[in-house]
């Protein structure tokens, strides 16, 4: 690999997520669950969610606008743009192709890549896509870039508090602050029916959450083991949890990211690694015959794996759940946003470190990969990306709905998925200045966006005045 | 780029269509239509489809098990799978995760890559992806395979005759026979509704068939304007037709094939290129100052640039034309099953040459991109995959359905899209041996699929004799 090439990773990033949003702790009482199985039971605090107005057309558009903007990207220096989705507007046109408007206004048509589709993996495989293109013969010198989209939505029922959406950004190109270990990459992909969508008119998924749940670990497990092995064999010395600084999970709910960093944790008992001290391990000796679903199920080994494993879960883990805790299931956007939560809570001292990401898509697709940190120049700096995210301001300006209007938009959006010859609310108050939304979509099924006008001065200006 | 990784393409290939299939001619008569209206206005030949046992998934599970088998691949080498297709039966598990299925069984989990969506554009998306992964630092020296799969059907009306269904496999590597000259690629994308998929529950698209063409012919014209600047940058000449000795085009129906081509002969001309002798110049002079859509819709300058190029066309694209016409639209699996039948038919005489491809998918993704030919080694060779990919006997071997029959099917394929709980027809007879095949959908949406024995004495030992 050249030089020009070197250090291929995310140069910059941006995150959107509707301001929409309603509390799981409300929704808890709304639905006469127990107290604490949203917020404690799944670990979750909040939940945002696309009004009539927003899409993951629109949320994706808003993101790309954005980051181009803030960054002072010019869109002629984009060769390649992929997009991860897992929600469908429409089965052969990909979300890529809208997006195109905006590169296309600024005369620039010549950008590769299309949609990667596969649960919320598909932004994974966008990104590996993206990296190897820059590492790539056909690699033309010019940057690439990354968005993932969804809205997670699931029909009434235990599922529904896991739900979500955001758009992510990512900038990809040499010389990046988080650069690509693509040495060290463990996948396991498998056939299996977790969550899928074969209900064609209906944007809900059919979920077999336990079963799920165990797909999650075993592969967590198997691609634990193959980046280990490779780890150590580039490296001449064995991986455990003490190598790396952060670990980021896909999150569909937080509960399950608590349960992932304790199963990396009895991983390394079982590794016999010296992290795990003689007092854990005398407490984890009980487990070391579980196999197969017992060793996934055990909810003894769980506890015991959970406490054992808490310190360094506050240490490596709980930066990065900030956004998922408070956005929900973000599908293809959810690791990326963990990640940003990094971002945005250490980017002081993250120079020289390593996360350690795991991406998880259902069906399924996984892969373990990692990260080294480095604080970078500006604009693509840590402290700039973190001040660009602006996760704090961003959460904080939210609107929050309570469950009875949060469903009332549910039954809407039902309504709504795959229509015809409809316009929507004109009321765009909710929406934060630069958000791209929904107007209408005609009789042929053709869907029109506009922008909000960035501060009230444009906004005046676009108005003639 | 090390030696190791020189010379990036594909290494083998394999493909399959249904043995169900269908005379234009007699659709003609059984639609009314006027005589030559597909066959000579269209183009086509024969259509083939899917019926009750066959689907996108069953396709490319047959062309994979036969890429591996007939070319002794041992399913542990292969390292990345990709498919391209926008025949959607879910819309989060991605096809690639049913192919899983036979790695699994060779104990062989780890395989990147998931499904690329953009309309007809998603197998060239996987197969870029593809090369650049094997090019990219994250390569671990395995293969890469990518499935083209896709059943094209359409609702009754002037659309219907250009359906068709294949799945092609093509096997990734470096040191190819079909090799990649990466630097002279041309892209465009931009957002149009020609052709879309916004019906959820249906499988048709929403068309609007005159809008395509043109969108087809602008994307061709950009896209051999970007390779042409690029092909000069690199190689100090002007590329004109005379570069390239075969020119594949994605084939939605042979008559825009041979529009396109005229097309790229009549850019010649106003590039002044010396391929257009003083007579023709003549010929197209009147033409030279139709701009924007009047150029792409004036038929005497369609009529006179296809009349002056028809030697030219029957010398490089003729030969690229067979499947196409034989089989119909294929979608994604359109471009390379066209690439296929030049290799059918000029297997003995490619050493050396060069095949330009033009990739288009609607909304819309087009790239012109080029192979260098080499004749290779065995497996690996020219006349092995001529000979593994059987066009001849394939065709010949197919199953004539009347028209009627034809309609029942579509009929009956209407109802089974999306449906759950159902069993298959159990008479397999007219599927070849070898073939995987749907048996049932249970109450949950999942699908199983069978294989056909691939002999008869294995079928006996398969029950067990």
């Amino acid at each position: 690999m050249d030089s020009q090439r070197k250090d291929v990773g995310i140069l910059a990033m941006d995150i959107y997520f509707p301001s929409a949003c309603v509390q799981q702790e409300s929704l808890e009482v709304f639905d006469g669950a127990s107290k604490g199985k949203y917020t404690i039971g799944l670990g979750q605090d909040c939940m945002a969610f696309c009004t009539e107005l927003e899409d993951v057309i629109s949320m994706s558009l808003t993101v790309t606008t954005s980051l181009l903007e803030k960054y002072d990207i010019d869109p002629k220096q984009i060769g390649r743009l992929e997009v991860g989705s897992e929600t469908v507007i429409d089965k052969s046109k990909s979300i890529k192709t809208w997006l195109m408007k905006i590169f296309e206004e600024c005369g620039n048509s010549d950008i590769e890549g299309v949609d990667s589709t596969n649960a919320c993996y598909g932004g994974t495989a966008a990104l590996l896509n993206c990296v190897n293109w820059v590492e790539s013969s056909s690699w033309d010198g010019r940057y690439g870039l990354v968005i993932c989209t969804d809205s997670a939505v699931y029909s009434e029922g235990p599922a529904r508090p896991t739900g979500g959406a955001a758009a992510v950004a990512m900038l990809i190109g040499p010389h990046a602050p988080i650069t690509f270990e693509s040495k060290y990459r463990g996948t396991h992909m498998s056939h299996v029916y977790d969550f899928y969508k074969p209900i064609l008119a209906s944007e809900y998924p059919v979920v077999d959450g336990k079963l799920s749940q165990t797909c999650y670990l075993m592969a967590l497990d198997l691609c634990y083991k193959r980046y280990r092995d490779k780890y150590e064999k580039f490296e001449g010395k064995p991986f455990s949890l003490s190598e790396a600084d952060s670990f980021v999970f896909h999150s569909p709910y937080n509960k399950l990211v608590q349960k992932s960093f304790a199963r990396l944790y009895f991983n390394d008992f079982l590794q016999n690694s010296s992290l795990v001290d003689k007092d854990a391990r005398a407490k984890l000796e009980p487990f070391t015959n579980l196999i197969g679903d017992e060793s996934y199920q055990n909810r003894d080994l769980e506890k015991a794996s959970q406490q054992l494993s808490k310190k360094l879960y506050d240490a490596k883990v709980q930066s990065s759940t900030l956004i998922p805790k408070q956005v929900g299931n973000m599908y293809t956007a959810s690791l990326y946003a963990a990640l940003a939560s990094v971002i945005h809570n250490k980017h002081g001292s993250l120079d020289g470190e390593r996360i350690v990401m795991f991406s998880y898509g259902s069906g399924l697709a996984s892969t373990m990969f990692s990260f080294k940190l480095h604080d970078g120049q500006h604009p693509f700096s840590l402290s700039n990306i973190a001040s660009v995210l602006n996760v704090a301001g961003k959460l904080e300006s939210r609107h929050e709905f309570l469950p009875e209007k949060f469903i009332e938009t549910m039954q809407l959006m039902e309504h709504r998925y795959g229509a015809k010859d409809f316009v929507t609310s004109k009321d765009t108050s909710l929406l934060s200045p630069g958000t791209f939304y929904l107007t209408h979509v005609d009789s042929l099924y053709r869907r029109y966006y506009l922008k909000k006008a960035a501060t009230e001065a444009n906004s005046l200006l676009a108005n003639g005045h």
